[in-house]
């Protein structure tokens, strides 16, 4: 096909064939498309979306452009989950021992990515020693030895995606729905899942700021999912304020180590509950949701879920005295606290801005390769909701240098919104969008 | 600016500033731009269109990325004309020597262009020995010596167009009104024009194919030009049919020739009236469109644009007797007439159709560089609305082998549509959109 007819197709709304969009992707594989023509596309695809079929037959193509991990050696029923980001989100920490202490094997693949704060592998550095490095093969021997593994994603799995997602941040045509579904997907299938809970998250501080724009992506992952035969079921959960109150690497290690111990912030422990029944739900390790419910807030309460972490961490060779003792994390030389000028109730936190401000302490990367500073960020003391004095300390800002600290406060100081009237709070979870029952 | 930044603000559907329109410019014309993030752009161009007031400055800033020529050591008010192109179009063989005749200087650069058939630098070309490579010092020398030269568009000129062209070539996006008409507009005005005739045109065999589009470009243009302190006009002209009888570079110079002696076919008299008395309009030749359009019937007929293009062709080194001996131009080997099938009215000339024949014999070119057969192409014997009987000749084909005239028939064939009804033709020009008075 020649590139500019596919192209001019897609700029007049058309519909590519299946035949298309595997080429296009065989040779974006191959190295054999020019850049300025793919990004005209890519902008064509912002401008007249693609149709359902457009989008399982792009995600299909980009799974089978590498390596496509066969995982069943280790369980029948591979489940993952996946998060579409946001501040303060330790999701996985506290979820995958969790569902690994019930019993379904956890192996996940985690990209490093961009953000305002680090990602997962960037929160499991900040433990003394843990090792995201883990090829295959270790992958699978820690999974068969301790039901748990994360590791690093590594360029073979759905490298097609790699090339198309790096092309789309540097042309402005990241934000689209099926651009955003058929990438997610693609890694996660490639990566052997069977069954994948997503996490999508809505507001100020997630890339989907409103709830009928969150539910459209869940959607249409899911439809991805049913379209390649795979199960999938969505959460919907807020964004507007950052989930729990640390934001930072070694500062939401310790807060995944207290929701674990079962001193979480009420957000963070809803949250992870919510996510890890889905899983369990998903990998058929409990049949109804009640059952699924009951068994984490079991594992929780019991403490099993701490001991999977303890254990997890020791396989990966991190410190495992973090799980008991969360002054062997780093610490930043600087803390200051943040005091409320008024009386009054607490409007609304702005996730976004709180993600900015601990980027800007350096607990996130702009580039590519930059180190994150693990012991920088931000903790909250009260969420949305909640009543505050004046003069009552509202956050520690953990900072590398006074002056940081101080700009820090001054920009915390406007994203904590106070004013006279009572709210309430957002909730956690908006929505669970189940699986529709496959044959399998 | 950072251009994913830029890129993004205009897929958001935000207005330009003049300061970012110039930077791309300057950026472009350095080479100081990834193609890939330039050709998200023209597609987000497409998509969400510019201003006026961003067409306006992108049009200034193509003009001055490069040479602007001034040539008031000529004439005190240069008048040019643009047509945007079709098939059969000779006009400017039969407009300059005319215009040229009532004392207005032509001082014209021509892209030599890609198309079914020839542009205007490929048909003067079939004249034996005539001379189009003409340097900015001999086209001055020429005109002060005739009133009339014509030459190939140097690089020079608008250089930053010509880069947004070629990549708006392969990238599927041409077909934008803002980005059409700043690439017209800022050639004329850095080839020094003070006014300018547009000559668009509409239907089947032009980029334009109804005439609400085909205005909307002239009146964008014309804008352009308010803008920037040049004065032009705009005629809207069919292109649902070939224009005149001939296609093909040495037939249509022979019908340029026929026309300027005064036997030319209606159509393309009557183009050539209107738009050479717009041209007298704008030079201040003529001070009514009564005045102007008498003075050009008045030189056509008194065989003064003749003489004008006689002593042209001569100036540019080309044999002056083709004025009065047609068969000193290249003839094909083999002439075959195409006779009509039936009895009946001519509903219409496929215009594109007849172009892509034409150009298949050999008149036209695919790719920059290629050479273009001056002989081959086709001679139409009617025009739409005319009556026809069956076994009687509907055109000649001009060819180099037998094998492709017999091709061209089949086609020409089904692109002359006959049928029962009678039809009326139609018009030759739709409507002539007036130069608003500008102080001057």
């Amino acid at each position: 096909m020649r590139m500019v007819d596919f192209i001019a197709a897609k700029r007049d709304g058309q519909e590519h064939t299946a035949a298309e969009l595997h080429e296009l992707i065989t040779r974006l594989t191959a190295d054999d498309l020019h850049d300025y023509q793919l990004s005209a596309w890519l902008m064509a695809v912002l401008w007249r979306g693609m149709t359902e079929r457009e989008t399982i037959t792009l995600t299909e193509a980009m799974i089978h452009s590498g390596e496509v991990l066969d995982l069943h050696d280790l369980a029948d029923w591979i489940v993952d989950k996946h998060s579409t980001g946001g501040v303060g989100d330790k999701t996985t920490l506290v979820v995958a021992p969790l569902v690994a202490a019930a019993g379904l094997p956890v192996v996940k693949m985690s990209g490093r990515g961009l953000g305002y704060t680090g990602g997962t592998l960037d929160k499991l550095e900040a433990i003394p020693g843990f090792n995201v490095n883990l090829d295959i093969d270790a992958l699978r021997t820690t999974v068969q030895a301790h039901g748990i593994a994360l590791a690093g994603q590594t360029a073979q799995l759905a490298p097609a995606d790699g090339k198309l997602y790096a092309l789309r941040d540097v042309t402005a045509t990241v934000p689209s729905l099926p651009l955003i579904a058929s990438s997610i997907m693609s890694k996660k299938i490639a990566s052997g899942a069977d069954a994948i809970a997503l996490d999508v998250k809505v507001g100020r501080g997630a890339f989907m700021e409103t709830l009928p724009e969150a539910r459209a992506l869940a959607e249409l992952m899911m439809r991805i999912g049913q379209g390649l035969g795979k199960q999938v079921s969505a959460l919907l959960a807020d964004m507007s304020q950052p989930l729990g109150l640390a934001v930072g690497n070694a500062l939401e290690v310790a807060e995944a180590v207290r929701t674990l111990a079962g001193c979480g912030p009420a957000d963070l422990v809803e949250h992870c509950l919510v996510l890890s029944a889905e899983m369990l739900l998903l990998g058929k390790v409990a049949g109804t949701p009640t059952e699924a419910r009951q068994r984490v807030e079991q594992l929780l309460s019991s403490g099993a879920g701490l001991d999977k972490f303890r254990e997890w961490v020791a396989a990966q060779q991190g410190d495992p005295r973090v799980a008991d003792d969360l002054t062997l994390l780093p610490s930043a030389p600087v803390i200051s606290e943040l005091v409320s000028s008024q009386d009054g109730y607490i409007q609304g936190i702005d996730a976004r801005e709180v993600g900015l401000i601990a980027g800007a302490l350096g607990a996130g990367r702009e580039r590519k390769g930059e180190a994150v500073d693990p012991a920088v960020g931000i903790v909250l003391h009260h969420k949305a909701g909640e009543a505050v004095s004046r003069n009552q300390p509202l956050a520690a800002i953990h900072a590398r240098k006074t002056e940081q600290a101080d700009a820090a406060a001054r920009r915390l100081d406007d994203a904590i919104r106070i004013g006279d009237e009572r709210v309430a709070p957002p909730p956690t979870v908006y929505e669970v969008l189940c699986a529709p029952a496959l044959t399998s």
